[in-house]
């Protein structure tokens, strides 16, 4: 059993439409006048990080990654709680605290409860995270909501946290230290669009956060809505730290499409609405389905991998 | 570091009231006009369960923990969101699944999300539940609201689950099967006390649920209240099934009310207050702090240990 069929499993069970098929990046439920919007997601040692990873910059990436499921519900977030399995580093719990505490700080949320234990003698850290917030009085988007004709938007730039991933793992260098340090941050400490998922969420027709690489998560979208997903290549926007590094070749725009953690948003609007805050259009849904590829008119060919899919 | 060393330090962290100090059963958030209740607590192979215990229990367990949290405050539950650390035997995933189809039928609440991860080679199986519910227009009731002169009640029987762990052990052995039967679905398949929960909580000055023995469950509330829980052995109310495999010695009480598991409520109330469901009183709040034994009038020495306390 892969665990897209354990899912397959799981996903039988979720029938509630407040589960969203387990096929959205929260479940919203019906609370009161208001709707909850909640998400779980996990990170492994030696599957989402490296051991030799900060453990500050762990604790970081777990409360974003989960905050970055709210922002792409639009919703503002309440509070987190935390399961955490530790190992036997005191200095790294200590370390894993200390970002735990930048994170919460920097994203105004607070820790409400949780649990510990211990991951025993060969045991992988594990940490689970449930972030909920509130969405108020409007429909709460979903991959689902996208129709032919409508534009596809991101926010920020796309590329970044693969780029700070390679000079991490040491598979590039930079000319400056600036520019080093940009692109590590993007990696490290990736900061969820929560005010632009918030200002965004009652205009969208659809939305999602991009985890696992631009163009994996735009096929989400295509599955989910009965849409192809027509991204223009060339249009996918690349930061100047980036393009430093990388330049912004076919090659280039490649990586940074496929590459993942980015947690920007993508979403699909019909083109005359009026979105208030900066995004890049960077292409358009057109009847079918998948992703397609073009650049400067031309047609590109789909690479082997759209994104990062985990084991 | 010890884990309640590392838990100090989340405690300086969750300063939001709704944490509630991450000293009670759950988090308790204002929501609208209702209060939204929400825990997370997690399973690991190990040490909270043998690597041969049945996947199906397992399943059952985390579901039942974690609604019992609820419980105690009085809650009605309204989802979960799982986070799943798989080993690699698919069997095993297989019967996980169905104990959770068949918890989540019997407590009527919906699987809403979640996530799973790869536990890797040597990982042990590690899972976590978030459970929310919602309480109603009145006071969630913590665990520092006993006061001196307040009676001390528990539900149902205690012990039974100690008692179903020891047959599953080999440590003892009952004469019949229905008795062995009654036991061990005590200790495989607890049942939170969700209704009594709902309707006590409007009228006690203190309730939570005996997970870790009741003994030990008391001293928290004798520390959250700063009163004395004095506890007449006595009157610990045990089932027909471990009385006939243990007994009813002071040994066998003692057993009973250090075993854990028993997702019974322990509640305080004035002892003029008329309270709604079968409870049985087993002593008295008064001045003083921590927890104090009597039995026929006579004081009782307390155990080398009042409960189970995870490593």
């Amino acid at each position: 059993m892969t665990e897209l069929e354990f899912i397959d499993q799981l996903k039988k069970l979720a029938t509630h439409p407040a589960a969203r098929g387990l096929c959205d990046d929260a479940a919203v439920i019906p609370f009161g006048r208001h709707k909850l919007v909640m998400t779980h997601d996990m990170l492994v040692e030696g599957v989402h990080f490296l051991p030799e990873a900060d453990a500050a910059d762990v604790a970081w990436k777990l409360v974003a990654v989960n905050l970055s499921d709210l922002a792409a519900k639009g919703a503002k977030p309440m509070g987190v709680l935390m399961g955490y399995s530790r190992g036997n580093d005191d200095i790294w719990d200590a370390a894993f605290v200390r970002g735990l505490k930048e994170a919460l700080a920097s994203f105004s949320v607070p820790l409400l409860g949780g649990d510990t234990v211990s991951s025993g003698e060969n045991g992988r850290r594990t940490m689970g995270l449930t972030a909920f917030g509130e969405a108020r009085g409007h429909i709460v988007p979903a991959r689902s909501g996208a129709a032919p004709g409508h534009s596809i938007y991101v926010t920020g730039n796309i590329g970044d946290a693969w780029a700070g991933l390679q000079l991490a793992s040491g598979t590039a260098q930079a000319a400056d230290f600036e520019i080093s340090a940009a692109l590590l941050k993007a990696h490290n400490r990736p900061a969820p669009r929560l005010e632009d998922g918030r200002a965004l969420s009652p205009l969208v027709s659809s939305m999602m956060d991009i985890s696992d690489g631009l163009l994996l998560d735009a096929s989400r979208i295509a599955d989910a809505s009965n849409v192809r997903m027509e991204i223009d290549l060339g249009e996918v926007p690349l930061s100047e730290p980036f393009v430093a590094v990388f330049g912004e070749s076919e090659d280039a725009r490649m990586k940074a499409a496929t590459g993942g953690d980015d947690y920007q948003l993508l979403l699909t609007a019909s083109p005359e609405t009026v979105l208030p805050t900066k995004l890049t259009k960077i292409g358009q849904c057109r009847a079918g389905s998948g992703v397609s590829l073009v650049q400067k008119g031309e047609e590109v060919g789909l690479p082997a991998s759209l994104g990062f899919v985990h084991a």
